[in-house]
């Protein structure tokens, strides 16, 4: 088994809460094992351009509990093509860098599964991403940060629902998974959730509309997940709209502040329990693996499987959710 | 002078973190000074409905801290007609109701400053408007959450802003005024600030970003009040990508949570003191006037007077934004 | 199998958030099942003093957010002793309950067992404490928030610290469990964390932070259970002055804010799908179990295996945490 | 007139939230009229330690929102002796430093008093301060986020004293002014505020307790200023108990958590007015002044008349709380 002696960390992607957890933990980890740890600045793109610093213990310090991340991170087409990955390689051995550790979604690991195919530095795989949407792991860095502040807003949402009697109809992101909209519509007794893994039928809906209407509840929060079928929460409210033309109804769509904030303590431990495993993985001689959460424990998964998942939503939840917001 | 002995309250329009304080206020200084209190439901819709309903103590414990509010709002239409007011007046006189607090905006005071000309119902308006924008008072109930809340989801935003070097284009709350703009604009560095009030030549924003493009400083936020002539985010959101096709652009509309969560201090507070001073006024006499905040100082308005301000920005402030950005 | 078709619901012990949404999932989880649901007051108190309350889905509405019970909490000698169980017995029979749902910790999952075993009257646990100290489950209700709370106020006093370089004794809640104090110590970057599950020489922390200040880090926090041997935060602030009389030390004991409070996503979920479970598990005639999460699935435990938890601290976590503060 | 080119700026005594908004207002501002802008660390210490930086306006990019202070904040006594100031003096002229701004309380105003009577370097001085207990300002830095955290504090012990009918007695930060104890009581519906420039009579408080207990009001909070003759919470705790025996009390002590996190928006808004008027008053030649604000317009207040106010409570407040609380 070859030793590792040089490492490197990047954030790739979108960005989450937690990822600085994550870069902290791997440096400190690297340190206290007697590497020398890199930050590559904006993900691939830095590879590219030898944007490669040099990390010491101060330069973790008093960021386990900020938003964003201290390395940045950009989308970076030119890794994709093998002479990308080519120049990236040759900047890593100009640090002597023999271990890499990518902080990011599938896409990333992709791009990490790639190169270290074609060079001979092994990747590791931390699963930073909103989404929760990564095989291999029952929680990625920044998903309870993005639920919990969701569920904040909607809870100030309902405030003003509730004294005006309205409609409201919630995006939340994940793309084209339904986590996010599930877990924090459960959390705030949303009357509705609509989920890409979960066909619902509108009909259904506007008819419960309409029942709740005619026993005086006219207070109605619906969650959509950005990707769901109707365009999310705009082509909701035409669908509803157009049926329902007197109802009292607003949209609103969260957004951007779902990916930052303070990340929560979960988020905070996950991503530091993720970044230790990472270097350990590495001093270990174990290569190209996303290092996932299962049942609690550290989980590797080979980075050509740790793609999106496809997770099936337990209809148990489903049906527990429209019984709870009746 | 006439007695009072039996008041109701009401909110009415919009709502406002902060208007439970109120109505806790009104509640609980009526009955000290042996007042029966009523609590009409819906804004003024409760009045032409005969939702009133007698109020304790303990109907406003607990309340000083919710957002939303208990006594719940609306728009009624027929208010703003003869026939409704009639009815209205007429519901109030099955209570002996001789004097009304309504907690609202502008509009509302109109239909208060009406109401009061043509019953001897004595009206106390309270401003109780996320947007500021009354004249006669220093603040309005729910400013101060209104803009704490902005800052708090655009810090969030700047979090993945930094993180991708990005330009966000940040709508806020306000109708026509533009003073949720710009105080959660300074407060949160916003590299421009673009209200109502003050023409915003967008070339010249243009101009600003381009040249920030130049020396590096790719994170720009630009907070623009909904009410603003382009027509809010979406519409700058496209006027800059017309003229900077390459920027990497996010629209993000924070809405309806500005209007919900637990009030803040100051918020409770001005609430607290217009409440106490609503009733005060009515035992003193004092008819048909809102009570606002001068210089830290109860102070009565007209309610004829209590119209939408047109304030001016003091050029001052915008020129200290611009310097501080930089 | 007898048919349940009454059942009641009571918080019991220290409150922890999430209560509210566990209440709610009982209630509406056992109208949706054609129950008739009450409601008994203070815990087992309200038992023996017959305050017990019909439950209506309006009833838990707009709950699932707050911090707190609804239906208060008490400790209750009485019920410990014969004679209290059997008038309580005589009371829930006036109501013709054949189900009880008892939201508490290992004290009241005691009386649980106990009033099971005397009279015909299935009960079901529900772990409810902050203190995550509960065998059969991996989480309780309410730590999550609590260990939220702490880093939020722990993240606030790293500021001052960090502006005074000074050093922090925080004390965190748990009784005689350190899981607040190792979640939010990891999640706070704390230097040292201190619990009672794990023996810490004091000489040793004295001794880091002596090596500290030559290396000239003067900001340190150290984290410790109220349980711990030596006496909590004003314990080892006095150990500490003793023997480093120039460190510019300060104590902050975080107390009962760790009790309150918007429940966080996760408490939530867990509280509705424990409700759920519990109503569910009435009905298919499963008895006397306490209802925990064991690998984010729904798993019974006798009640009288649902005592206090003597769990160990996972070594690795500590070494984790040593190497992360570094 | 002389003019300024060189001006150093410093945080000094307790921090405050808002110190890094202030800094970074005087940074850019005096960047932005082409001067050299110098940050001292750690107060005058570093005055002493020649420990003094130049600052560019990207050193205080992204600190707007950041409690604490990035210049750091000590206490100095040898800044107090003649030899001290003379050896600051010097380290002030090795930078050629001619005006110098000083964020801080009535003691480092003193300081700065003595120091520019002494030498020919202009000061300002900046409140900062959560105490808000300085003369000729209306608003110090630092307050409004300090009652903003202790009201979210106490809303989540009143989660927690109502769930269980206690009596809380809760600390609030202060010295011996009385200002956070009462906005926060008012804020919070605290059922007593005990502040020291308002002499309160712990057996009114326990006729009053008494009454409650009667009349089955069983949950209150006291809110005590650290500063009270009576020994803070602890002591008042002791005499209630002394008085009530049976009556189930619990102690708060809110104590840094009121010190740090993100400032408000009144702070952040108020702090960069500061600032930027502090550099505009060295500009224009006004000297040895602290920047206040007085009916929302900036006001000059010679530096030796900005001591500590003895501000005498609003008698009409203390009426108001007492019946808003009932």
């Amino acid at each position: 088994m070859k030793k590792v002696n040089n490492i490197a960390v990047l954030t790739s992607g979108g960005d989450a809460p937690g990822m600085n957890a994550a870069v902290r933990a791997v440096v400190r980890t690297g340190i206290y094992h007697q590497l020398n740890v890199y930050g590559v600045m904006y993900g691939y793109r830095g590879m590219l351009k030898n944007e490669i610093l040099p990390m010491e213990s101060k330069s973790v310090a008093n960021i386990i509990q900020r938003g964003g991340t201290i390395l940045k991170t950009a989308r970076c087409k030119e890794f994709y093509e093998p002479a990308g990955r080519k120049k990236a390689y040759e900047n890593l051995k100009k640090h002597n860098i023999d271990g890499l550790v990518v902080i990011g979604g599938d896409g990333s690991f992709k791009g990490a599964q790639k190169f270290s195919e074609e060079f001979d530095i092994p990747c590791i795989g931390l699963p930073g991403t909103i989404d929760k949407d990564i095989a291999g792991t029952d929680f990625t860095i920044g998903f309870d940060t993005a639920v919990n502040t969701a569920i904040e807003a909607i809870d100030k949402i309902r405030d003003t629902a509730d004294a005006h009697d309205r409609l409201f109809i919630i995006e939340v992101m994940g793309r084209d998974a339904g986590y996010i909209a599930l877990h924090s519509g459960i959390a705030t007794g949303a009357e509705h959730i609509m989920m890409p893994e979960h066909k619902s039928d509108v009909d259904d809906i506007i008819a419960d509309l309409q029942a709740n209407e005619r026993r005086r509840k006219l207070v109605n929060l619906i969650v959509v997940a950005e990707g769901h079928e109707t365009g999310g929460a705009n082509g909701v409210a035409e669908m509803i709209k157009h049926q329902l033309p007197n109802a009292d109804t607003r949209v609103c769509i969260l957004g951007h502040i779902q990916r930052g904030g303070s990340p929560t303590c979960q988020d905070r431990i996950l991503a530091s329990r993720m970044g230790y495993a990472a270097v350990n993985a590495l001093l270990e001689g174990t290569h190209n693996v996303m290092v996932g959460i299962v049942n609690d424990r550290i989980h590797y998964t080979p980075l050509d499987h740790a793609c999106k998942a496809k997770q099936e939503m337990d209809p148990e939840w489903v049906k527990m959710c429209k019984i709870l917001a009746s």
